[in-house]
């Protein structure tokens, strides 16, 4: 055993993250779906946005009593389809979507306005609206979005069509938006430009596009109240205010829903809308990293620790409530009611992602693998045309994927994510190359300028067997940080045969090897995959009494159709022998986690509602499968958390 | 010990509850409420009726742009509070009372239409919308709550001051409705005054009243649908139109709303709003009785099974939502959603009071003591001028009783029941004398023309063991029915001494003790009273692995007053001692239940929100105390259904 050198040191290396394209997917988990996502997800939300008539919304042709009428929300999904699009195309190019592309760049370029405005929905449907609903209208959400698919669709392409589209329109929006004289002092209800700006400014770096997201996250939640100023000058009542009624959100309650209840380096706690929240952190994390503002980078931690301390489903799910689309009360978690946007867990992902490379810290990684694997994943359906709003930990049956939704923000957001998953996997830096997610494959990275191929040989999360080669065209000395992650216990770690102390060069969550790395280095990492029996905090009120399975980063649950009965008479007993065992014929290949159980019998209940005995019971095989995979056969009960047989007084 | 003379005799005794006005309450559990009710209840609902403009809308002087505008249910208020006056006034002389109820009185009288009609809503606010909205208008239920008052001011004072006015809108109801030409085929949405009939029959002795009931229950549900034909002859939509829309009460869904989905021979299932059930199956039973009707009897036996097999809450509450208040699904009991309406309990009461006099089977009165001792108890307040409307068996601590609703049917109802429950503890027949109610107090009661003194001496339902005195002129031939609770198990009993074996004069969960009594003849029943854990039918998915503590007929709760903790954190393991003790100024006079039990250890966990160890536990004292005075200190959580520290691997 050799102890790596210099692994107490606490310098943090300088990451990024490295182009999606540099990485290949060849495991069982992603690749499949990846493919899925390629093949049938981006032309069925093509059809989509025809059929729906998004696409043709961009042509401004609508008119007075033409159905449909354009909805604001329509360019966004337009627009998150293009970004996704963009992603697969550079890593597999494809005609006909390539043709779809350009022709939806084609429209965006015919639907700019003169001074640079581009929104189909205000400019055909209420032209003199421009700007007067910044709280609920949606239009720097949309351009935010456009933006992105702007920025991916150069980086895929290196083409300028959409990304001197979506510069001219980030312009426009600039001359209009600050603290000049004669320029709204705004913001927009649903935070996004704000990310999108920074994307902007990395890809055409132009500073003003990182001022803009700066006074757009800097104005958020000052005094005046910008969205009151807004509603005093209105002439009618704002759209959304009936909905608002429905749902009580009024006053404070309506200030956190957008998030705009304080100035944002005050906000100590996730509250409103969940993937406004997200979109808003990541913003503010961009800015931290950018403008290295340690007060935005410490308002972000505060707020992480909040989330994952007490309102992180252990799916990764987020956002606990239908009523507000968003977050509730601490520990408030409850599971047929979840509601765990898709989204929100879209924007989780972003924000971890940028929370890591300002901290290297795996505490964030360690979360962004626990929402990848579980509530992105259950997000699709195994025909990749069918998609969880709402991604419930719970379900008497009746919560299923549907193919489209009048607000339509999931589905193409789950494929820009997918599309482009090649960007979580690995960080490079100067003198770092850092593994955050285990995926079979080979991929080209550049550590300081130098090529370096990884090839990953394992079944991951299946199995925790892990195996890296290295190649390299001459020998090159760099950090190696392997994440190991926070549900392993014990691992053992080699590299070329010889074993590393792997205490010794843990550092926030990384084995640090620092050495200079050959062609042909091999490093073997065994994370041992018990299943995990795993318990919510005691103040978790719909998890107490329960457990939820867990094996690697895969999180379990129990479907009706592998357990024929009503599921929550199934229970676990503390010593039940938990058997994983990997069917790859199985849901597309899986690890379903079988245990002898109890289950209450109603067979041997005598007829009464309530009675003095307790329950008989019987022996009951349990089968568990990835949460990830669930709802893909017959409709049924699902449910995430088992019941656990206690221990009679148990002091 | 002695075999008492045909126990096994099958044959059922005519049976009729005795006046409220013969039973004297000296207990303590409910002389004090009915006191309550007497000196702070029916003034406080005076104040509220005469404060919210329901008396002054009786003088009809409402015009267009006044406030308050009247409100179709607001007679309905009026008329529950003056049928519990009267009920008072017969047991409790009191003038101020009785200027009042003689006030109101001559409000009615005022109101009366020439033709007879008599509604404070339809003739000062729509006219011309008489009898034109019966499914949601109210009218014949305002008018059936106004016959129950009536007729219990005639039975309490004898006068027929308001008898006459309800007997000549009674006249005129009949006039409009039934199936002669030019008749109107309708019914009513809200059933009521249907029972109201039969009790103005009875008082009466015209049978044209039981007539128009049975009219109103036979033409319920048929077809043509008289709704529908009513809608379509409607100019505007109905008021309730947007109500029904919200909660997504349409076709079959708003017809089993208020149970016009079939005939009611052919229901089988407990459906829709629950007050509505419960006062449209009091009326099958009347009628059933009234006219030997035993197909409507075998409705009301199937319905009664369906109700307590898979509907009814451990408490006697009924109705799971507050979203058609009232049924949804067979075992679904959700506790802290429920909705438990006190009228529903209310009617529960009237329902299983009907039954058992049709068939002189406990497991009516069995019922009937669960609602009462538990529901009814809890929906009013220890201050007797704040009332629950909604009763669920979990709180988070925002439920609390409010002195008054805008739709304000429980108060009076509540005020109503318990201002008549004499009528509740005796039946008596020719040759039987039946005992359902274990209340201390004597009682003056009449057995075939014959005076039966009956003392009781205990401290039900605090303690079981009950001694009955009974007083006779001169010694009398009669069947003594004494109801074994279905809680007791082991229950003892000495007639003069005399050890009677309990099981070999059991009849349909009575004891039958026939004999020639005389003066002194001293009955003594002893019922143990162990805490008893309650176990729900493992299909109620709320309540599994819970317990609920019971104690003769009272049911427990926890309350955060007395248990400083997250309540869900507390579990009982299944071998805790569970002591009961009873403390004379404690909550006006309680047994509580205290019990070693456990709690998972906050104190001690990681600080993680998800972890792989169980819970760390600790010893906490639990207390529990009846559900009948929750709410009545501090605000807090409560919860009946009490977490069972389960049998590890217990097969």
């Amino acid at each position: 055993m050799v102890a790596a050198s210099a692994a107490q040191s606490s310098t943090r290396p300088r990451l990024a993250p490295t182009p999606w394209t540099s990485v290949q997917f060849g495991d069982l988990f992603w690749a499949p779906r990846l493919r899925l996502i390629r093949e049938r997800t981006l032309p069925a939300l093509h059809r989509q946005l025809r059929t729906s008539g998004r696409l043709a919304a961009l042509r401004l042709g609508w008119r007075k009593g033409m159905r449909p009428v354009p909805h604001p929300f329509w360019d966004s999904d337009v627009a998150k389809w293009l970004e996704g699009a963009s992603y697969s195309l550079a890593t597999h190019p494809d005609s006909g979507l390539g043709n779809a592309v350009e022709e939806a760049i084609a429209l965006f370029q015919g639907a700019q306005q003169p001074d640079g405005y581009l929104n189909s929905y205000v400019t055909s449907v209420e032209p003199e609206q421009r700007w007067t609903d910044l709280r609920d209208g949606h239009e720097l959400y949309c351009a935010g979005h456009l933006i992105e698919a702007g920025v991916a669709h150069f980086l895929a392409t290196g083409q300028r069509s959409l990304l001197d589209v979506v510069a001219r329109y980030a312009d426009y929006i600039a001359s209009v938006f600050g603290t000049q004289t004669g320029q709204k002092r705004g913001y927009c209800g649903h935070p996004e430009i704000e990310l999108a700006l920074v994307r902007l400014f990395r890809a055409t770096g132009e500073a003003r596009y990182l001022q803009l997201s700066k006074y757009f996250v800097d104005e958020r939640g000052g005094e005046p109240y910008y969205f009151d100023l807004e509603g005093a000058e209105r002439s009618a009542p704002r759209g959304s205010d009936g909905y608002y009624r429905r749902h009580g959100l009024r006053g404070l309650a309506l200030r956190r829903y957008n998030q705009s209840h304080a100035p944002v380096r005050e906000q100590a706690e996730v509250v409103g809308h969940a993937v406004r929240a997200m979109y808003l952190f990541s913003a503010m994390a961009d800015l931290a990293g950018e403008t290295h503002d340690a007060q935005l980078l410490s308002a972000c931690e505060r707020l992480w620790s909040h989330l994952v301390g007490t309102r992180l489903y252990v799916t990764g799910g987020i956002g606990s409530s239908e009523h507000n689309e968003g977050f509730t009360a601490d520990y408030d978690l409850p599971n047929d009611t979840a509601y765990a946007e898709s989204c929100a867990a879209i924007g989780l992902i972003g924000w971890a992602q940028r929370m890591f490379h300002l901290t290297c810290d795996g505490r964030y990684t360690d979360v962004l693998e626990r929402v990848l694997y579980n509530a992105i994943a259950a997000a699709i359906g195994s025909d990749g045309k069918h998609f969880f709003y709402a991604n419930p930990l719970a379900s008497q049956g009746e919560a299923h994927r549907q193919p489209w939704f009048a607000v339509a923000c999931c589905p193409p957001n789950i494929a820009r994510l997918l599309a482009s998953l090649g960007q979580y996997v690995y960080s490079t830096g100067e003198h770092d190359l850092a593994v955050h997610l285990y995926v079979r494959g080979s991929s080209t990275l550049s550590v300081g300028g130098q090529a370096v191929v990884v090839r990953q040989e394992h079944d991951y999360p299946w199995d925790g067997s892990l195996r890296l080669d290295l190649e390299l065209p001459h020998p090159s000395t760099f950090t190696l940080w392997l994440r190991l992650p926070g549900w392993s216990r014990g691992a053992a770690l080699q590299v070329n045969g010889e074993r590393i102390d792997v205490p010794a060069v843990l550092e926030r969550g990384y084995v640090r090897l620092e050495r200079t790395w050959c062609a042909g280095d091999r490093i073997e990492l065994e994370l041992p995959m018990p299943v995990d029996r795993v318990t919510a905090h005691p103040a978790v009120a719909h998890d107490i009494g329960h457990v939820a399975l867990q094996r690697g980063p895969i999180v379990y649950c129990l479907e009706q159709v592998d357990n024929p009965l009503p599921l929550h008479t199934l229970m676990l007993s503390r010593s039940a022998q938990l058997t994983a065992r990997l069917d790859r014929a199985y849901l597309g290949g899986i690890v379903a986690v079988h245990a002898d159980a109890i289950a209450a019998d109603t067979s041997t209940w005598n007829g009464q509602l309530y009675q003095t005995q307790p329950p008989p019971l019987r022996r009951h095989p349990l089968v568990a499968v990835p949460y990830a995979v669930w709802d893909n056969r017959s409709a049924g009960q699902m449910q995430v958390w088992i019941r656990e047989a206690g221990v009679d007084d148990p002091l």
